[in-house]
């Protein structure tokens, strides 16, 4: 599926997503670089070049990147909650390094940027579900906000300087290789705190819906974005379903066979009610379609976690 | 119309709309403060508290605004062609600065936040002309984008801390007190230098279409938006019909009695074809109409600059 004459450079490659996409395209045979804060994973990705590096340092990241086709910008240095408490901060540590880093590739001569933008907040509190590329975006979150405008800058430079680019808003990822350091993926909190029997703290009721996509399928698209040759340039990546946060418990509850002991807390401001995407677009022009359902994506989370486990177990010995 | 025991502080103050608008409202025998960088009509200010200084200093800036309960936030220090060229100075020098202004606002408990946005820049190349506030916002210029930052943080500020603000789109003011030295104003441009009989350059062939509306609308949709108390935010200020330079250029020739010199220049990337609002939100929901025609704004304008042209005559003698 890959272009082995093609080079891909993966920014913020350590992180989730971006171990999952290195480990992708290295195992098809590419040429794959990731440059990130903090590896993870390192023994996970055999075959990947790691550049350790911060994406704010403008020369590291220039000499990292020179060669490379294809720059994944996968980045974002500031969960949601506190991009609201340090809003500056938030413009200072993302929008104004996605800026240098656009300038970088340019000067490079880099064929195409592929950004990670977040389905779940740039649109806010949408009038339609599921919710198409074309809606109002209204993010009710800084984090939404910093996204969108990153966005807006590629279809400036586009404008200005014919840079080659596309926007993948990706709804909410789970899968192998996310962690709870940062504490955004609750799956990943259901599962590991749930194998470990300890409490986990949710926010909300319960009754928020989310559109839940198993990350195997994110990296395809992904993969597809590189190579896309329509006049669209951004597109919703999910499942195009919602499912309840007392749906997903009750699912991880059962597929692990053991009850899960939560502690539900007051619903914070940045939290939708509802955020489900339409995926005609990306089924349609990018020829993506989510191949892998709920239970079997959750199913593979929790053998991840439990090997996980289990290798821990092994290496304290 | 204005109410006497509301209190009001201009951002941006010494600048074409803010000079405009301290006069109204000083006019009307309100308290009225003006913050600026530079006052280029301080003798026209009477009644006004001219307070010099620049909004990226925050403590001079919360000590000046401390006591007022209407801040009308005018101030863009990037015009848009550089803004272009240093897209991150325009992100550092009017977005973060606009953030903090949220800041001090909420602290010291202005109860309105009435912002000048860009009715021109905004939508970028809009499908549906004139272009409604719903329409999509897609700029294809740096000036646009920071500009819809800022109007999404007003959003953001409203669902996290209950500010209270509006935003009015504005397209291409003139009027008394535009000067040609930040090189924004077309009419400026065309009835200064038609008066000393000096070439213009103009940027495209003339065939642009603009939406170009008399300050002194502007002013009356300023006064309007610190009252509204619908449930709308955002409102288009613009006549709603549009006029390219060409005929913009002719009109001005007649009035002046003379022919004017113009040097047509390449069209420049952030040029739009055609730029014109719907302002029928701002009608319905304001009360707000233009009610000058834009002959009667181009005398009224030619009258001011030949009041100017006397005044420095007399000054010099």
């Amino acid at each position: 599926m890959a272009n082995r004459d093609v080079s891909y450079f993966a920014l913020g490659g350590g992180g989730f997503i971006g171990t999952n996409l290195c480990r992708r395209l290295a195992g098809r045979g590419g040429r794959v670089r990731a440059f990130s804060r903090h590896f993870a994973f390192p023994d996970a990705m055999a075959g990947v070049d790691l550049v350790t590096g911060d994406f704010r340092n403008h020369d590291a990241l220039a000499s990292a990147i020179e060669g490379f086709d294809i720059v994944y910008h996968l980045v974002h240095a500031t969960p949601p909650q506190p991009a609201n408490v340090d809003i500056g901060g938030d413009i200072t540590n993302n929008v104004l390094p996605s800026l240098a880093l656009f300038d970088i590739c340019r000067r490079l001569g880099v064929k195409r940027i592929v950004f990670l933008s977040s389905g779940g907040t740039v649109y806010g509190r949408a009038a339609v579900v599921p919710t198409p590329e074309t809606a109002p975006t209204e993010p009710i979150a800084a984090y939404g906000i910093s996204k969108l405008m990153i966005e807006k800058y590629l279809v400036l430079h586009e404008h200005l300087h014919r840079m080659d680019y596309r926007v993948l808003r990706v709804t909410n990822p789970f899968g192998a290789f996310q962690t709870t350091i940062k504490n955004q993926g609750i799956i990943a909190a259901l599962i590991a705190r749930g194998l470990a029997g300890e409490p986990i703290e949710i926010w909300g009721d319960g009754s928020a819906v989310r559109d839940f996509i198993y990350v195997g399928d994110v990296i395809d698209a992904l993969e597809l974005a590189s190579r896309d040759q329509s006049e669209f340039r951004i597109f919703n990546i999910g499942r195009g379903e919602g499912r309840n946060i007392r749906e997903i418990a009750g699912t991880v509850e059962r597929l692990l066979g053991r009850k899960l002991q939560i502690v539900w807390k007051d619903a914070r401001a940045i939290d939708l009610p509802v955020s489900v995407v339409s995926n005609a677009r990306a089924k349609e022009v990018l020829g993506w379609t989510p191949k892998t359902t709920l239970d079997e994506g959750l199913r593979q989370t929790i053998a991840w976690w439990q090997g996980r486990a289990l290798s821990e177990d092994s290496s304290t010995r």
